[in-house]
């Protein structure tokens, strides 16, 4: 009798500069697209991985989460090193461990934390330059922050999301939304118990307009009222984004 | 009548890891290269770029400094902009000032600084690992810190040097070298008015060894008394090394 098949959660970090996001794509290379091949190689089988965040083409990640079920052969502890000798240097599993049958990637998370950055100095240092959108002017921070501050708590996002058409609920709920300068640095981070289709890059374009002073720093409740993506700005780059963290209740993942 | 030539100089960082080095190369892309022929196109003329160190392929550069002879139809305070939006956003002109006549980036350098970077960790970060030399198994870090203050003072250091027929005088003087650990990451820093061909990738190398107790730390000085190449370690790769910083008695510099 064949053993029976176990969950398998890793936290994976990549630099996406050079892939076409997260999702699988057919002739594109993907994360998801590296790491399912990957593990088919392992376990000999096809391997459908979960991921809690569909980064876009870009965006890089501190801590994607993701699951797989598959038999127990490789011991959970030699899974990173069995997976990272073999992926390209800009995928690394950094952790792996058993989860609960009902523990899902995407599904059990509780929230997760995006991070945008921006560059502001007159020329960018070149071991930066992957990391940041750049921009080479000052940017109103106070105004920023207190925009950002608006998006706090539950709000129907859909003049934040990119096809809105395709969500039924549009309604997400942010628990914390800040803006801060650290030197030449702004940065955007938001936590929320989700996100719509290129919401934190849309969240990003319009507290740059209103840090450029081309937009008020308290339009956001009329924008999120309007339920209008095209009162918007426009999509912020992709380049400058990271998926942080992803967090789960994690004591129901243990098994 | 025309406009004398005026001595630019410029400090430049940039990311190695996709050049064949600083020094022009035919048929490689190299970084005084790229400078040269976008000055070329700016001045119209052929224009000679002397740099301070000639950096391998795939070492990095924070400080880079190098400088050359052009009528002053640039003002310096535009050059860099003027370079910055042509060069791929891997090089990176962060200064330009003009200097004396006498100012010659390398002749007048007084000192050098070169970082080598290793992460021990077991897994490297995505996001450091074109900046680290990768070893996943912990370092004796004193012992290489013992080593690596031994090459204090001056000495010959034709045990370091990976072509000593080439130079006729193979003395130089150290006059900081130290090692430390941050996190998983160990750093080695050097500072000296001259460095030989290799000779930091050599001294690297060769803590390297002792970090791994496959080498004494107290066999520093026979190693430098026997100015034998064949003596010391293998030169540590160019992955992990950074030129940081170059010194000058700047006071002689402004004109």
């Amino acid at each position: 009798m064949p053993e029976p098949e176990r969950n398998h959660r890793l936290t994976i970090a990549y630099v996406g500069t050079r892939y076409h996001g997260w999702q699988i794509q057919p002739g594109a290379s993907t994360i998801q697209g590296i790491l399912e091949d990957l593990l088919a190689e392992i376990y000999q089988t096809r391997i459908c991985l979960a991921g809690a965040g569909r980064t876009d083409a870009g965006v890089h990640a501190l801590g994607q989460v993701a699951n797989f079920f598959a038999p127990p052969q490789v011991p959970i502890s030699r899974l990173p090193l069995a997976l990272n000798t073999r992926l390209p240097e800009d995928i690394r599993v950094q952790h792996a461990r058993l989860a609960a049958d009902s523990f899902h990637a995407r599904k059990s998370a509780r929230s997760k934390i995006y991070r945008f950055q921006i560059f502001t100095g007159p020329y960018q240092s070149p071991f930066l330059a992957p990391f940041h959108h750049f921009l080479p002017r000052p940017l109103d921070v106070s105004a920023m922050a207190q925009a950002a501050r608006a998006f706090l708590g539950r709000h129907d996002f859909t003049s934040f999301c990119a096809h809105a058409a395709g969500e039924r609920n549009r309604e997400r709920t942010v628990f914390s939304s800040a803006v801060i300068r650290h030197g030449h640095r702004v940065l955007f981070q938001v936590e929320a118990d989700g996100f719509l289709h290129h919401m934190v890059r849309n969240m990003a374009g319009t507290l740059l307009e209103i840090g450029s002073g081309r937009r008020d720093a308290a339009s956001i409740p009329a924008l999120l009222a309007a339920r209008d993506r095209r009162l918007a700005a426009p999509t912020a780059p992709a380049r400058g984004l990271f998926l942080v963290k992803v967090r789960y209740r994690w004591r129901k993942d243990i098994p």
